[in-house]
């Protein structure tokens, strides 16, 4: 009976990219406990029932110490037989937000370092994982050409049926 | 212990647009048993461990008979509670396909109707969903501007830890 519609397959993680568009430092860490200690964003897994933009608003302040601002979804990526994930698949999103607070303070437990980097200098450096280099150069694109060239940003609708709200991520849409 | 990383909490559900480019009419459905009789996209729920791509192009095979080749995300939904999901939530993902074949040969036990429609009525009409009539203003705006206005091209990466490759879905960046 698993296989009826409704059965869970995936977890949901996201990730919070913080560009503080004034100086074009963005905000990265580095986990601890890695062989290679890669910049990436900060992130981790949505609880159930939480947005996305939540979520990654959520794991920044819990990583950093930094609050920030849901502004749009930049990048999604799917994966089979997760590590983490006892042999299910994963979704993780990598969200732009803006930052509303500036001081580090960040959680020793998960983060060896933390720090605002360039991101033209996150862009070019191998001390980083494939997809933070990816999201690194559209945020260089966006701070160079605007956010609308690469933002997919989130419209509220109605459910009819539930009476609750959706998110819909999509290109914005001249109006 | 379900509440460990690692616990999923998503079903993903995938619909693809299958946009003929030479005429400019996408492949809609209505759906069986509905009191409003709205024109929508073809899809489904994702099988374990298969690829966004993949069930687009199977479900729209499996509902339409029409055979058709993945090209990009175009959208996606987050939605909780979902009635078709016993409480959990729901991710859905809407794909931008091309027909390698046309002739139709719907499902009669999935669909009620099953037709070729010029992606500009569809964004008109009001016998459709918010999320179709908002995809079919993105192919539109494709059709006219280009793809890469709208898309999300995949590109496939390998995982270090399982030597499986993984599908990240974002803007393409200019070479």
């Amino acid at each position: 009976e698993s296989r009826l519609p409704g059965y869970a397959t995936h977890q949901v993680g996201v990730a919070g990219a913080v560009l503080d568009e004034s100086n074009g430092k963005v905000l990265v860490v580095q986990d601890k406990n890695k062989t290679k200690n890669a910049w990436k964003f900060p992130g981790g897994l949505s609880d159930p029932g939480e947005n996305i933009g939540v979520t990654a608003v959520r794991e920044v302040f819990e990583e950093t110490g930094v609050r920030a601002e849901f502004r749009s979804l930049l990048s999604i990526r799917q994966q089979h037989n997760h590590p983490g994930a006892f042999g299910m698949s994963d979704m993780y999103l990598i969200c732009r937000l803006i930052p509303l607070t500036y001081d580090i303070n960040f959680c020793t437990q998960e983060c060896l370092r933390c720090d605002w980097m360039e991101v033209a200098e996150l862009a070019k450096t191998s001390d980083t994982t494939p997809i933070t280099s990816r999201i690194a150069r559209l945020l260089l694109h966006g701070l160079e050409h605007g956010f609308h060239t690469v933002d997919l940003t989130m419209e509220e609708l109605p459910a009819v049926y539930s009476g609750m709200f959706y998110q819909l991520y999509h290109r914005q849409l001249p109006q």
